[in-house]
């Protein structure tokens, strides 16, 4: 049976970069894609490629092609985008606010419904038709809504109480801007989203560019 | 050579995780650790763990543990955290303003030197002590501080036309949360940001998670 074929975990890494990418393409008018065109864009062999999609199925015929429309569509399925998935942000200041003006996710079917936050700053104010709500409020609120998916934009001291809380009321889905490892049952899902890895990654490019430029110099300088 | 020894990317992309539980490991006052409590948090085995600092010459006798202080020194040098790291965040809408106010970055060594913004409803409000200063001072501002990093967070129609002119500045290092793929010379470091990655993982997870249940569920009608 197709779903239960186990697919390692570096396919399914590469798996949301596949989407975007060809979201992109689908949004060109592009309706087919070789293994090879991807595969320049995703930085990885067209063997590679064609060996992911195979994984899945196929999704096209080698030589001629993958249908771009198929794939997204799949790649979609897999990735649990064949639903609307409704989110609410924990936190409106301005991580909070600036996720809830990311409109290219409601395009991919994610769904802000509620905005909470406990400063009364904030309380009151609107970001795209959406009211943000004292945090008292949260748990009437996920009583008479569903709700998917909780962002998690509080300040890392508060993110375990807000997420317990949620938990509780039965959400499934966390991603968490917070910076603190949370502790869920096996049924709840945590995407961590942490900053400083990516900036320590490009320091790390940046210092691999000079070291190389301190090679070349000295080369040249020896002769 | 030491320098001179290529390191795998699967290593490297590892090492910004290392280096953040080992900063954890420190503040808690611990000094030494086993690579398998390493392997627990890292989520792979210990021989892994073994291996990747292997390669880096070491870092400890195995059976006695790793000296948490020197590995933070070590693998902070690789990752070019052995110095500071000046940078301008260009954008200071919310999401501009929310990665000023990471104090954590800060800690390591990532300095907010200057904040940029071509709306004049931002331009004079102050982030943490730095001034968002109109777009148009950047030219005069790059010539006369030293910047390494330029982080961007304008709108992604916007984002091509601002790095083309850092980088034409002299900037070497973009951490880009635009969400376009950004054409560069050879000699800068690009780092991109897509949110919408995680959230995509985020959600296969979750389908995952339904799928385990539905499918304990049908052998249990099954019986």
């Amino acid at each position: 049976m197709k779903d239960e074929k186990k697919i390692s975990s570096a396919v399914i890494k590469r798996l949301p970069k596949y989407y975007r990418y060809l979201l992109i393409l689908q949004q060109m008018g592009i309706s087919r894609v070789s293994s090879n065109d991807l595969s320049k864009r995703m930085e990885i062999t067209s063997s590679q490629v064609r060996q992911d999609f195979f994984n899945f199925g196929g999704f096209g015929l080698q030589g001629y092609g993958y249908d771009v429309t198929l794939l997204v569509k799949e790649i979609g399925n897999i990735l649990g985008m064949d639903k609307i998935n409704n989110m609410i942000v924990i936190g409106a200041g301005n991580l909070g606010q600036a996720i809830a003006n990311h409109t290219s996710f409601e395009k991919r079917g994610f769904k802000i419904v509620g905005m909470f936050d406990n400063n009364p700053r904030h309380v009151g104010d609107i970001v795209r038709g959406i009211e943000i709500m004292h945090s008292d409020r949260l748990t009437e609120f996920m009583s008479n809504h569903s709700v998917d998916i909780a962002i998690i934009t509080v300040p890392r001291e508060y993110a375990r109480e807000v997420v317990d809380k949620v938990v509780k009321l039965g959400i499934k889905g966390l991603w968490n801007f917070a910076s603190v490892e949370l502790e869920v049952p096996d049924d709840v899902a945590v995407e961590n989203i942490h900053l400083s890895e990516s900036l320590m990654a490009l320091t790390y490019k940046m210092k691999e560019i000079r070291n190389r430029k301190a090679k070349v110099l000295k080369k040249t300088e020896s002769k």
